[in-house]
């Protein structure tokens, strides 16, 4: 194979599977890209065999071909060649010959014949969903997934389709059981029998997908589901990811129904004195106290090595006075995804789950188990 | 004590002195700021009984006294506070209450009795010097100072003050043993009997010292000697560091006189380049290997594991053919702060130490060793 490309196109399209090669290393080839050249384009391949992407880009292709090589050598040499045009073409035993300027790479591959097999995409079975609306899903969701791997059925935010009132409803949920987040938006588009039931999209497809999400948030992407995976295609990429296999929890049972006093705060303020009280917890004391009564909420941490600290916030509460106690991380990790200028804390006792939410919409609700005093 | 001090001007007073304080936590005392109020302005200590810095603000104290807390931590909270007045002040036991706006912190702190003695600086026996000359120079040695401990001569950078051709001038040289530095600047000033005999600066202290130069680089430095250490004061900053008891090495006898072949390359092809050819060089074959033929340099390195690469430059240079290896990270160390477009490498032979300099100017000499082949 042999072909011609400029050093901004190609450095962009390596940055953009760097995150998806493997870098365990169990398996070599999964280090690499494959590189294939059709007529008057190339495709670039990476996977882990969990989340495969391909890419496509036109370009001058004077023989066609397939090669892998390092993902990560590749993209530190075209990151460092001149803003010149870079040949790229194949020798014998699967050496690679990269020229650009006066420089000269010959860089030792492996055979394609190895490479994982990519699914080849049924661009009629997807739907179109706006990218917008699944960055903002994942943002809100994305925090609480669960990072123990020995829970694989919590490695991953569970995404569901339902009707409600009429609307076709997108709901996104993910726990790490201390906490729980649900997101939800109306979509258009259709419904099909995996969304129905509810999948399980795996945590490093969920952050490769935010990516593409995030690069062009007002374009529409297609979505479709085949062989336990999932595909996600947005222009000339492709993205496909092997859905985690296991139940998810019963989540709608997690999100307290009998909480009945409501605590409104406007989000900066508390934002940042939680920020302050925690300075004062450390891995072992990392509660902070909250106690409300009437208009007034005062947050509070003690720490037998350091001292305490306190502050008092405005809030709006009517019920009898109510102390609990909560990992401050937790809260703040909630309110650096809402957007909106006041908090409901929907609240029990100080022992049951507690609720954060958007005081005036729907659509993002939070639960969090408090601490033990 | 208690005074009251603007959020903006404590949270940066208490940035300056985190590099100065200890971190290991040996003795608990060097991890705290001394803080201590006088009539119209208060004065923060940090030391790590190496280097020590002490810098002075004007506010408002409605008692005087003195305090130590943890650096850190202080640093942290105020970080974190409102943008309003702070005021802080001390209750029994070395408590300190701090409160802005309605947050309030009360932090425990150690007996300012066991801070270290920080000297008293006699203005009249220092000498003035340019900021701007001094972080140039440091800047052009530092990359090169040993951060092997066991050998604590070379944990530094050798200061002496000289007189050549009836010109007083400032000489900073540093070495690890595989390459050294020298800096060399004319300067105005009366040289005093340390920086006659040469001092060594400890490294931290250096790095200090640059951090501070940079921070206004027309502003004048003030620069002494006493017991031992050396005293650099900057309007209400004051530095002191305690110098490297240990004899430098003789580093004219490093520079090599005999060299004889001199190339001259543009600086920015010849670091662009040596970039891209170190990308094949790994932790076990990291050289990359000079051939110097007329007008034609050509870089190039190999690595068994990965492939092959090189690149032709445009050279001067009038000697019979030549090779040489170098480890690609001391040249690029040496580019990366020589300021000039043109560079002089001045050889013997591919076993005899090197020599990179500005091509057309003075006051800058590298020395590096190269690589057996």
């Amino acid at each position: 194979m042999e072909f011609k490309i400029d050093k901004e196109t190609f450095s962009r399209a390596l940055q953009k599977i760097q995150g998806i090669v493997e870098k365990r290393n169990t398996m070599p080839i999964l280090s690499n890209v494959l590189i294939e050249a059709h007529a008057d384009r190339i495709e670039l391949t990476a996977t882990d065999l969990e989340v495969g992407m391909k890419s496509s880009y036109e370009t001058t292709v004077t023989r066609e071909g397939r090669i892998t090589v390092s993902a990560k050598k590749l993209y530190e040499i075209v990151k460092e060649l001149p803003e010149e045009a870079i040949s790229f073409a194949t020798k014998e035993n699967d050496w690679v010959e990269i020229r650009c300027g006066k420089a000269h790479f010959s860089i030792v591959g492996l055979s394609p014949e190895e490479f994982p097999y990519f699914p080849k995409v049924n661009e009629e079975s997807l739907i179109r969903i706006e990218g917008a609306l699944l960055a903002d899903m994942i943002e809100k969701t994305a925090y609480a997934i669960c990072f123990d791997e020995t829970k694989y059925n919590l490695n991953g935010t569970f995404v569901k389709a339902t009707v409600e009132d009429d609307k076709p409803i997108l709901r996104m949920v993910a726990t790490d059981g201390h906490r729980l987040s649900i997101a939800e938006k109306e979509f258009h588009g259709a419904v099909g029998p995996e969304m129905a039931k509810g999948v399980i999209f795996p945590k490093k497809g969920i952050f490769e997908l935010k990516k593409i999400c995030e690069e062009a948030t007002t374009e529409e992407l297609a979505l479709g589901f085949m062989d336990n995976s999932a595909v996600i295609k947005k222009g000339n990429t492709v993205v496909v990811m092997r859905l985690v296999d296991g139940e998810f929890p019963d989540y709608t049972r997690v999100v307290p129904v009998a909480n009945d006093k409501i605590v409104t705060v406007a989000r900066d303020p508390f934002l940042h004195s939680l920020r302050r009280m925690s300075i004062l917890s450390s891995e072992k004391f990392k509660g902070i106290r909250m106690e409300i009564n009437g208009e007034q909420m005062i947050i509070s941490s003690s720490n037998p090595e350091l001292g305490e600290a306190s502050e008092e916030l405005d809030a709006a509460y009517s019920g009898p006075p109510l102390s609990i106690r909560f990992n401050a991380k937790y809260l703040l990790d909630v309110l650096a995804v809402l957007n909106e200028s006041e908090v409901a804390l929907v609240l029990r006792d100080e022992l049951s789950p507690a609720i954060v939410k958007p005081a005036a919409v729907d659509g993002f609700t939070a639960v969090i188990m408090p601490m033990r005093l």
